[in-house]
This record gives structure tokens, C-alpha cells and sequence, in this order.
């Protein structure tokens, strides 16, 4: 059986799944790295290639690859995770992408800080927000003809030292997929913000309403003022079993149970597991870097009582306290899936003679 | 040692609290039931006072006491707490009443749907808030002049058939620290919301920008528009330890412990109990009633394995699953103070021959 490289869920246009192998290396390898497009990606030639600097500025720049280049680089790490995954997992028939809980990964970015780029346009008095547009359109349900895909970013993040116009990923140039030959990486926001295949940047005065952040990616949020549309943002805390897999039978003993965890812009604070369906809960050792905007593995030991059937479930809990819950909050529809989900493993019993069976 | 009666805070305007003995008892008392008050209770002489239904309706009303109790009545239980309970734990020198645990009752209301005097109303196309006047006003700090007392409700929580002008606490005439002779309750929403000495109910076209909640009782929350300013609503999910006391040095042994736990216009799903700090955690057993807009008693039995300090910790878990954090949020200011607050202990040796000593 294949082990790494995506798991594709619709072909045309592209959208498929990291393996749960690639989950326990920390930085996912970039051919086993997600890949979420909501048109065909788009075939540029670099050497025509150009981003836009433009809107509500002192100057309207337009610069290529050379360009971007030959400024100062920034490197980071960043987990990206599409705000449908896990899709598949909700109750009922939720239109869009049908997600596993594959659309998560983790990969270092480099490239320049849109703030440097903003600095040499001169941003004008009363700006409020700015718009990324990829070079990628097409038709989409809901939307009158041919949209482009866009997406803005409140003034105070676009200019955030970490919102990048990211040149490499895993410090190799991006792969068409991925966004080549310039992506936006917005670390902490669901991936939809990091806009792939970048050509302009617009910097507006008034809010944009763009297809994909007001027919398409927006959540409901009960409020003092009432029920209110917002525009998706920040990933929220969320982990996952790795180890063992869902319906796996094993052998009985102490073993190691291990999974990922991630809280958007923040660090992991801590990671919960309980083996008994939620009655009780203990605090798993983390495992290898945590950093602000990346995912942590984390393991704990469990040594199953008694034979039979067990429900597994982990939380995250962010640095600043938030936890992740144990159900999907209805307002939010076919976005911010990051309830616990039970991982229902059964232990045979030390007697049994039949061959266990073990999937991936 | 007084054991009832409320704990007063400030005496003028009065600010006093719900004794801890007055959370173990489901039903508040009236007379331990916290006070809040921003101005001096006002003193109404019942055969002069009127509520007035107004603003963008139909036809205008001005009711009086009789004219309410003819009407149909409706009883319910609801935990109201105060948007500021817990301050005095925060970090730094936050202004505002330095509440302790105490300003949480619960307690059965009854009254008048508010739905019921607007639908005698008639509310006009348009009405997009109703805004709930008091007869308390005065000096408040950042405000020029007298401030009335005044909150407003989107339309739809208003015509909620849970939303009362209230006439009993507990069966019982409001007393005037209540609210006598009329306040408004609005189950699951942060104390603030159900304004005392009801004297007008205006419905309006435009959001309403009273001082209560545009310089007062606002929060502020991220989004992918930036940082915004929200008014105060709903409860956020709490839970207090009452049995042991913080401070409290126990004998060892198994022993009970006991709380309250709270979640808005939820019902309280579950409530665990960490007795090491945070690492792990144990479901309690919920006792006594569980209602949605009410808070729950729990309990569960801890057998400290060694004699020295423990930590001990409660989280709420509502029934849509969010679970009360571990941290202040710093962008809630001096509101929604709902995170998990340690709580010291330490078992006594049991060689240890000192008198134990018990705090209330």
C-alpha cells in the first residue's frame, strides 16, 4: 500500500489530502503536503510574470521574480489547514469538498514580507484593508460568470512581519500546486487567506466582499447585536490521532498512542487524550518543536484494563487558554470542524488466536 | 461566623455578593442573591409607576402594575452572574467593582413575555433592537452629565418567549434591591442585560450606543475584519469549586468535592475535576437539576494519595461542547472572566497532630 504522496479527493480541480503518515514528521514533505484549488492551477511562465502593487497607495509598483529576489528574505514555519477539513466527518449532507482530516499540513515558507512591499508603495491615509488576487478564475456555484479568486486581510495583518509573499516552501521554489511562482502565507489564518499564484495586491479603503469571504467561507456568530456573518479567519485549536487508526483492533499492552496538534498563530499548550469516551483525561508529553503557527506531535502512554471496545479522543488547549470542543457548533456549517472526534479502537483479548489486523 | 446574607462589596451604590453556602442550594435565597447596582436603588411607589411600550411601534402603551399581573404569566429558573464576577483574580490593577466569586444567583422568575406587551404594541417594518430603560440614573466615570440606566436587545432575543418583564423572584415580589416593581430577565445572558426598575420599553430602527454598552460592558474580539468591539451578551461557560475552600488544610482521606457550574442558555453537559494542577482530569457527577439558562451542582469523590499542596481545578463543558478556558482573555478587559482559577489546598500528614483548620 502507497504510504506517502496525497490522497486526492476530486482531480479536476485538484484537491487532495496529506497522508497520516506525513502527519508524524513535523514538516510535511511538499509532494505529500495538502492541496486545496478551487480552479485549475494556473501554468505561469516567470519570465512574463508580474505582482501588482496598487490601490490606495502613494505608487503603484509592478515587480517580478527578479525583484522579489533580490529582497531581504524571511523564513518561517507555518501549519496550514483548509476551514472545511474534517467536512466529511459532520452530520447530514454538507455541500463543498468532501475533507478527511487530511487538509492540515506543515512547512517551512520563505519569501518577503508583504509589509516591505507595502512600505515601498506608501500606504495611503484612511486604507483599511488589502486585497490578494491569484491568477486563478473560473466558475463556481453560486457566482454569476467567471470569478477570481481573492481574499483580503485587515490593514494590521497584512502589514504583520509574518504575512508573507512566500517564494519557497521546504526551501525549494514552490511547485505549481502550491502556488509558484508567489503565494501569499498568511501563518495562523485557515489556508484559504494564503492566497496562491499571486498577481496583484491592492490595498482599499472600504471592506472588500469578494465571493470567496462572503458567498463562500464565512461563519455565523451569535452576538449582543444578533446573529452575525463573519468572514473566516483564524484556524482554531484542533488535534489528531495518528496512532493507533480509527477501527484498529490491538494487541493487548501498553502502548503509545501519538497525534498532532495545532492552535493557530499560537503555541500548543497542552494536549488532553482520554481513552474512556471523555470521562477522564491526562495531559500528553509533547514531542519535538513547538512554536507559534505550527502544529506539535505529542504521545502518552496507555495501557489498556480489559479487552473490548474504547473510544480515544484528544484536545488541544492553546497557549492562551482556549480549548478545543467536543461538538460542531451548527453556525458555523461547513467550516471551523475542530470538535474532538472519537477514534474507536477495540483491544483483543490476551487469549485470542486470530491474526490482528492493522490499517493505516 | 454570618454564613448568609450577601457580602457586601460597596454599600452605596451597593455591590454585594452570594455567599459560597448560597451556591450549594440550587435556589439562590432572594436575600443572598447578589446586587449589583451602577446608581442608588431607586425607591418606586408602585401606584404611580407605569411602563411605557414605545418608539417604532404601532401604537404606544403605558401599563401599570395590575395591568401586568392580569396578564399571562410565565416561570423559569435562571443563573444570572454579573459580567465582571471574578475581577478582583484578574492580573494588574483592573478598574471597576472588585468582585470576588459571589456575583452568580441562581433563582425562579416570574413575569410578562416581553413578546406579549410588543405584539399588543405592533412593532413596525424595520425594528431592528428593543431598548429596556430603568428608573436608576447618575454620575458614572467617562460620562458627562446624569446616565440613565439602559440596554438594548436585538429584535429577535427580545420576542425570545423567555425574554420577562418580572414581577417575582422566587415566587415572591421583587424586592427593591431586585428590581421592584418590574425588571427585565433575559435567561443565559451576563447580568447586565436584565435591567432593574424597568420604567420603558422603545423599540428602534438603528443600533442603540447607550453608555452601558458602548463605554461600558464592551469586549473586544479578533476577526478576519480586525479587532472589534462587541457588547456584552451571553454567560461563556464557568464553574466554581465551593467544598474544599481555597486555603483550606484537609485530613486525609477520601472526601467529596463539590461545585457549581454554569454555561449560558445551555444546559451544563459535564464538569471535570483536576486535583494536580491541570494534567489530568476527571468527570464529576452532575446532582439536582440540569436546565438549560440554569446553573448545576456536581461532585466527586478525591482521595488524596500523599499528604502536602494540591491544585485544584473545575471546568464547565456546555452542551455544545465549549469548554471554559484556562486563561483570561487579555482582549475581554474586566469582562467574561471565565477561566479556570486554581484553587490551593493541602493535606495534612496523618501523623500530623495540629488541629486542622477550616475556612467558609
Amino acid at each position: 500500500m502507497k504510504i506517502t504522496g496525497r490522497r486526492v479527493i476530486t482531480s479536476s480541480p485538484e484537491n487532495s489530502e496529506t497522508p497520516v503518515e506525513s502527519f508524524r514528521t513535523w514538516v510535511t514533505p511538499t509532494n505529500d503536503f495538502y492541496v486545496r484549488n478551487h480552479f485549475d492551477s494556473p501554468s505561469l511562465d516567470v519570465a512574463n510574470w508580474t505582482l501588482d502593487i496598487a490601490g490606495f497607495v502613494e505608487r503603484s509598483l509592478r515587480l517580478n521574480r527578479k525583484n522579489l529576489d533580490s529582497m531581504s528574505q524571511t523564513d518561517l514555519f507555518a501549519t496550514l489547514e483548509c476551514a472545511g477539513n474534517g467536512r466529511s466527518f459532520l452530520e447530514g449532507d454538507v455541500p463543498g469538498v468532501q475533507w478527511g482530516i487530511g487538509a492540515v499540513g506543515n512547512a517551512e515558507w520563505s519569501g518577503v514580507p508583504v509589509r516591505d512591499l507595502l512600505e515601498l508603495a506608501g500606504i495611503r491615509e484612511g486604507a483599511l484593508e488589502v486585497v490578494f488576487e491569484g491568477s486563478d478564475s473560473g466558475t463556481e456555484g453560486g457566482a454569476d460568470g467567471d470569478v477570481r479568486f481573492a481574499r483580503s486581510l485587515p490593514l494590521d495583518m497584512a502589514l504583520h512581519p509574518d504575512t508573507l509573499v512566500a517564494l519557497r516552501m521546504n526551501g525549494q521554489v514552490l511547485t505549481q500546486e502550491h502556488g509558484y511562482p508567489a503565494r501569499l502565507v498568511v501563518p495562523g489564518w485557515y489556508g484559504v487567506a494564503s492566497v496562491k499564484w499571486l498577481r496583484a495586491i491592492q490595498v482599499v479603503n472600504e471592506p472588500f466582499r469578494g465571493f470567496f469571504q462572503s458567498v463562500k467561507y464565512t461563519v455565523k456568530r451569535k452576538s449582543a447585536r444578533g446573529v452575525r456573518e463573519e468572514v473566516v479567519g483564524m484556524m482554531l485549536p484542533k488535534s489528531e490521532i495518528t496512532r493507533p487508526r480509527h477501527g484498529e483492533c490491538l494487541a493487548p499492552g501498553a502502548r503509545l498512542v501519538e497525534g498532532v496538534a495545532w492552535a493557530g498563530a499560537e503555541v500548543v499548550a497542552a494536549v488532553e487524550l482520554s481513552c474512556d469516551g471523555g470521562e477522564s483525561w491526562r495531559r500528553a508529553e509533547l514531542v519535538g518543536p513547538q512554536k507559534r503557527y505550527t502544529w506539535t506531535n505529542w504521545r502518552i502512554e496507555w495501557e489498556p484494563t480489559r479487552h473490548g471496545e474504547y473510544q480515544l479522543l484528544a484536545r488541544a488547549i492553546s497557549d492562551s487558554g482556549e480549548i478545543q470542543p467536543g461538538r460542531h457548533n451548527p453556525l458555523h456549517g461547513g467550516y471551523h470542524i475542530n470538535f474532538s472526534r472519537p477514534l474507536a479502537v477495540s483491544v483483543a483479548d490476551s487469549g485470542d488466536k486470530k491474526p490482528l489486523v492493522f490499517s493505516i
